[in-house]
């Protein structure tokens, strides 16, 4: 077993200024090629609790990947702590890093400076893993235990680009043990419900096979199997099996994918596969359907846009929402949801287009109409259906459940209506 | 001083499926309060290493926050662990958690199961901090050594509810030392001409006062000024004399905030201020723009919508975009950017409209046109101006830097205009 610890370097993890996404990317790279993450940590800016974590971690640790504090300000000191832990006799330029810098320099038409410059410096017992998207160079040390220790810039985008070269580099030094999962994913079902349709199942389960449930208010509860020693192909087939299993107990419009998937990925697949074109009307989400949507590379080919329409006269201007239909039902309400669809539909000339209305909160509620209330409507060639929903949270969180609440919706819809 | 750790238990975080963002937000409350976050670490659902860790961590921290592991499934063993770490002899029901769960399932209309009516089940040694918004109830354990344990639930927004509840516990035990902060928040300036720029000031710093620059491509960089220890009154005099000179280095429009700040904030609270009305028409940025504003709680007063107008067909029908620009000149072109902002502020009928339309890639380059080449125009009263730029990125980050930068051009627009 190859086990792994990832520490992440930074004032601004420990005040909280910044949410760390980048050891959940490093944590998913290393358990895809099976090495287990067994611990994570976070320290400040500081010269000396640096120092120490590093000590210890790569003592117990056989990867050790460091991100963060590689910037060219003063406050970025992990080269120095390197550099001394280490134990290099100094620094040198690397002519790689330093093209590299220049040429995304010259790109920007910003002149180069000192600062600049200096990022592509190393202590000289480093393996450079060269950054293409950014200054600051990563650095592989291969520690006197055997032990890798990988240093990464704290940037996530240019950390990310970084992990094949560094999976690569541990793949080549240690034989990484079995590590299988399937994740399987749910949405429209609460959790306590789940675990007692699937209580028998899951009392079933071998115990070299863990189940774990993961609720998220985008993408549902995904249900993951893991395995992490045995034999591999005893191991596959068990988990396949028990995952065969349990698509028989749970119905079969609760469960939409598996692993990575998220519901937009879902709806953007039977689109393109249909060659469907989509609309989106949104009045409570304020277009945040549209950029999950877009967010999906190769969306122009069937997504021909959307309005916000956060007012009741551009609900009625741009949509053609009959003003009685607002004066009578208001502007959450089936009626209107239903009108702000098909005119949505006809207006962008699409296939399809999705409509939601509701009330995200902290104000807006109305008798009988309380913060969460959502109407969604979907229409699909010459078919409208709807469906409300009521929530119970607060704007942000309602914001993303209606939001997932309608793509769920709009491929429920598409399944039904491509069966007809 | 008061030293806290915090401790997420969850295997999904270590094989990184979710991202950690309670971490930062306890983090963030803690520091406010005086209460410093020197460690962060994350273990998985297992017994013994959670064990293990609650051993350590209360040993060396007089405040330790856990969170996770607190659902009503079976992978969720928390409250095990603190019952048997706690040397409690049982189990009680707590009275007033049940009854908020009976609510919460009242209000859904949904059946109160087994499962759930255990969530209100507490290990008897624990006090209870009652969760308003789920079933599980957070816990507190004084220990013997007088260090404070909290155990708090997984899900964000029900924690983040019961901060204030775990800070008055702590404020009650403790005396918390004087923790002091500015953040200036600066947007369009790079961090090594920023910190070129501010090379002299920085150097003269005393060195109780700790710099750190916090760069994000949505809310550019911001300058962190923080003192840990010290007299109260001289440090706030001290840092706010350091602000001041920094104010007078830095152009003004570059520092566009204080501390929490967002750019969309800020032209929320011109917008606001001067009762103008705002829509927006977005290609590239796929509605990401307007869900930004939507975010913001009580933006019906002012803003009015929007129209993501994806496809050159939607530009031209939804926004009055001549085709012959779209020929001449292609979808990302100043004239287009103009046409799409005079355009959206005829039909929404607003004082102010904002346009983007840009190349967020992978796809979509032409020729001089590389991927993240963007062009913004805002229409106001009866001027429109644009601007351009590009980003070397991902579509992921060219769509959030965007839409930044399309934010704080507004903000510039506003404020000139304002002024004139």
């Amino acid at each position: 077993m190859v086990d792994a610890c990832i520490c992440t370097i930074g004032d601004e993890i420990l005040i909280g200024q910044i949410i760390d996404t980048n050891s959940a990317f490093i944590s998913k790279r290393l358990n895809e090629s099976g090495i287990r993450v067994t611990q994570k940590l976070s320290v400040g800016d500081d010269y000396s609790q640096i120092s120490k974590t590093l000590k210890s971690i790569s003592q117990e640790f056989k990867v050790v990947v460091i991100t963060g504090g590689l910037g060219p300000t003063k406050d970025d000191i992990t080269k120095k702590v390197l550099e001394d832990f280490s134990g290099s006799s100094g620094s040198v330029m690397n002519q790689q890093q330093f093209q590299i810098i220049k040429d995304i320099f010259s790109f920007r038409g910003v002149a180069i400076s000192e600062l600049n410059t200096r990022q592509a410096m190393v202590p000289d017992k480093c393996t450079v893993i060269p950054n293409f998207k950014g200054t600051a160079p990563g650095m592989l040390f291969k520690l006197e235990n055997g032990h890798l220790l990988f240093s990464l810039p704290g940037v996530p985008y240019e950390m990310e680009a970084m992990m094949d070269d560094v999976i690569e580099h541990i793949i080549d030094n240690f034989k990484p043990a079995n590590i299988y999962h399937r994740t399987i994913a749910t949405y429209g079902i609460p959790e306590s419900t789940l675990s007692e349709r699937i209580e028998k199942w899951e009392n079933s389960l071998p115990k070299e096979i863990k189940l774990a449930y993961l609720p998220n208010p985008a993408t549902g509860i995904k249900l993951r199997l893991s395995s992490y020693s045995g034999d591999k192909n005893f191991v596959i087939n068990t988990i396949d099996k028990y995952v065969k299993e349990l698509k028989e107990i749970l119905p079969e419009d609760i469960i939409y994918g598996e692993g990575e998937t998220s519901l937009e990925k879902e709806v953007v697949s039977i689109l393109k596969k249909q060659s469907l074109t989509l609309s989106v009307a949104e009045s409570c989400t304020g277009g945040k359907i549209s950029s999950i949507l877009v967010s999906i590379p190769g969306v122009s080919s069937f997504f021909k846009g959307g309005f916000v329409t956060y007012s009741n006269s551009s609900k009625i201007n741009h949509l053609g929402v009959d003003p009685l239909v607002l004066e009578n039902y208001g502007a959450v309400s089936k009626e209107c949801s239903i009108m702000m669809a098909t005119g949505c539909k006809n207006r962008f000339n699409t296939d399809v287009a999705l409509s939601i209305t509701g009330i995200a909160g902290p104000e807006g509620a109305t008798q009988g109409k309380p913060v969460g209330t959502v109407w969604i409507s979907v229409a699909i060639f010459n078919n409208v259906e709807s469906h409300t929903i009521r929530f119970f949270g607060d704007r942000e969180r309602n914001i993303i459940r209606f939001s997932s609440e309608a793509l769920n919706f709009l491929r429920k819809m598409l399944i039904r209506h491509l069966k007809a």
